[in-house]
């Protein structure tokens, strides 16, 4: 497994450039960044050359494409998108991610039937150009009853929806929070075959009641109650080899300097990968 | 247009091979019957006899399947469905038709998205044998609380199932009754393409406010305040040729002998479609 | 039915927003031009203002991404192609076209396995704006030794192609002179469905044997041998009310003006429509 | 990896419930049977019983439809692979495959478009019941030319028309025979990914020219050329976990009792799995 970083957790941690030499220096594999902007403003070959020069890949771009609104709004960002996978491809980047909120204003089930054909197209895009589409389940409690009516939370329903949109190139976005929020077991996580998955994201939960974990109440790896190292072993026995990313969301941004961070983030790491024995 | 006739509405009128034999004598061009029953009663070309002998044809079959309960319950009746379109396409059928609760036990985004691969599955072995898959739409008010949770019962939310399905051969099955309670207009019909149309279902409301016209409460054609004139019209106007199937859903079995009760369904559909000038 | 023009046959008839005026002077009622270059020159609402004061739509874009090469090739068109979608649906255009050439140096059906999941993508895109793709076969019998390998060039062969594509957006551009070299009859015609057609091209050969006709050979509506009013009676037989519009290739530049061009298609176009009763 | 057998190579084994025994018997891991016709004789828990008193799992049933004819032999075998795809799945046996000729006297490209679709229908209804569907590529040289036009053989082929097929279960069959006399290399192996394969096949070749292997000329695991210790080695390497299968096709019946044809199987197994360090 590939150990990896996105922005949340690390405070101001400047341009993508920056991150990226940062997060080479810290030991870290993967940084989850904008491959289009990076190409932008390097260039295909300096972006490469800048990922190489840290020895880093890019572990995931984020769905560009918003469909989770009106139809025009999502035809608007399709050109985007196309460009956005191409860029990801350019650098070797094989994944792109979104999360799904458990609960909406839309009415569920046409919200749902829009959904799928959206993600259908965007998966069919991404797949021309050899990437996968992670769908990422999100648990805290407080979040199914933020909008007017459920949506869909479990990693068994997120599975369900990745074979409505059919296409062979959408997985999971497997994040711990939201197993530890959804009460998942290791078993669930034995259950996956690792090509289910496209990407992981690590962090960890405070000592409260699961059904008071908030979303942005997230703590480092190591610093809270999940059981990381479980989580990590059941992954790597299934033969998950991809990125395991971190992000912290927090409600106010964390103490320290980018490389306090870093620092702190990189301990966390080291000890939930030990504790499992990777 | 072929005017068609499932039973609801005709009593007692006995065997498929009796209702194909009177439906003959009273004008009608279609019925819906179960194609393989017919078969397996009549053979293949005893089959097409009996229905070339009354010069009708099967304007639908229905959809065996049964894709709302357990996925193991859905998966045992798979080798039945691909028999069953074996059957219709042997006798020249192509639609097959189901319906749609606008309310579910189920959490109903995850019910549309398990949906929503039962019907690719069940459209991929139907259009393997020619014959289109008609989605109906429920619209009586009372139907969208008589479960737990509001699923979809528009046209429009419809449509968007049949793109998120994914398959050439899913459309719609058309039924005033319902195009009625959605307080549905003729241009909803006209911005129709016919090939959108699988198959069409005629029946009448009383004159009630639309939001207390019971799903088990249908008049025959003509009989009611449905301006069937106008959407016959709107059909035809489109190109619409398929089928027009009268289904009189009622509380209690209508009176009359079924004789008396198909004179009464071709005065209506005489009414109606001389009414629409057709 | 509405009557198209393509460049082909016209001369050098000039910018696309002249093409567009003469076009309407003409009678016609729809041009096959690029859309993207006519809204990057004159914005999305001049455009369309353009095309409305001379009550003209667009009848067509050529599908702009290569997909008969390498596949890195191929997804360097894709950006280009969405927007290319983008911009026919902000016109109302509601079609794409491609031909398939008959031969090949490629190993026939590893190209066409290829082939299968390019179009698909490109399908997908397409339809994310509501345009169809029609697939041309390409029937002149030279055309068929031109590469290595014969590919495919009848109209059954590109139906079944659509099918193996698998999306429903996916149908045929129909042009009178492949069918015509193909020995298609007008019962071929009457078995198509009307959705099937995304397209026609019209045009006529010359009084030679069929296996002699050269693509680059072919004449104006009504000077040749085609059975036109034939061709033109089956289409609005089955329900086709798309575009019909004129493609004349032909070795050397056609002799005349613009305006006589013009003048010489108008009055093919309004021998064989009235030939077809039309 | 699982240690698998299939008939071929065993001479005249006699029954499944013999075959299931003995290769209990000689330690393979599973056997490639009709799992169909095992519980039509045995029930579904009989047949469970059986497979658990020998330790022995399906590897693979073989696609019963024929998709390499017309398109009525196709449909007329969907409702027997429906319930097969059942049977399988009450077995938890997860693979299905089929064979492609590398030549025929088909149209290729035609025979392309059709075949995607027949394999589209096919693998969506396999993936209803969790089966997934194996191609096998085949290699041998004389084959290539046995009927008239060439169609598809190597590895990248074959990848190529599981993108067209496009659906998610679709992967290789992977006879390391046919990769041999494609004059595959171990990185072309290392190059997959586990989930690419759906099952494997194993033996060996003669020291013979490669263009000369011959089909039906096969020997056991370990008696001839093949790299089988590196290709063992290579599918390890990638994570591929699933069976290895026998499979000696040779002109006439092996000499010797089933017994000592196992015995000499169990042999060749284990001097290629040791070599590879399994």
């Amino acid at each position: 497994m590939l150990k990896g970083l996105s922005r949340a957790g690390l405070g101001d941690i400047g341009s993508d450039e920056r991150f990226i030499e940062l997060a080479g220096q810290y030991g870290f594999d993967a940084v989850d960044i904008d491959a289009r902007g990076l190409i932008e403003r390097n260039g295909v070959e300096g972006a490469k050359e800048l990922l190489q020069r840290s020895n880093v890949v890019i572990g995931s771009i984020g769905l560009s494409v918003e469909w989770r609104q009106s139809e025009s709004v999502f035809l608007d960002g399709l050109p985007k998108l196309t460009e956005a996978a191409a860029a990801a491809a350019a650098l070797g980047c094989t994944a792109c991610c979104t999360y799904i909120l458990p609960s909406t204003d839309h009415k569920p089930a046409a919200f749902m039937a829009q959904a799928t054909k959206r993600m259908r197209i965007a998966a069919e895009i991404l797949g021309a150009y050899g990437i996968r589409l992670g769908l990422e389940f999100v648990g805290p409690h407080h979040l199914r009853t933020a909008w007017k009516n459920p949506f869909i939370w479990t990693m068994e329903e997120t599975l369900d929806w990745a074979d409505a949109i059919g296409r062979p190139n959408v997985g999971l976005l497997f994040d711990v929070y939201h197993w530890y929020t959804n009460e998942g077991t290791l078993d669930d996580i034995r259950a996956l075959k690792p090509e289910q998955i496209v990407h992981v994201h690590i962090n960890d939960a405070p000592d409260v009641k699961i059904e008071d974990a908030l979303d942005n109440g997230r703590l480092y790896p190591g610093e809270g109650v999940i059981d990381l190292a479980g989580a990590l072993g059941a992954l790597q026995s299934i033969g998950y080899k991809g990125v395991v990313a971190q992000e912290i969301l927090s409600k106010s941004a964390p103490e320290g300097s980018p490389e306090q961070l870093l620092q702190r983030s990189k301990a966390g790491f080291d000890k939930v990968f030990a504790a499992a024995g990777l």
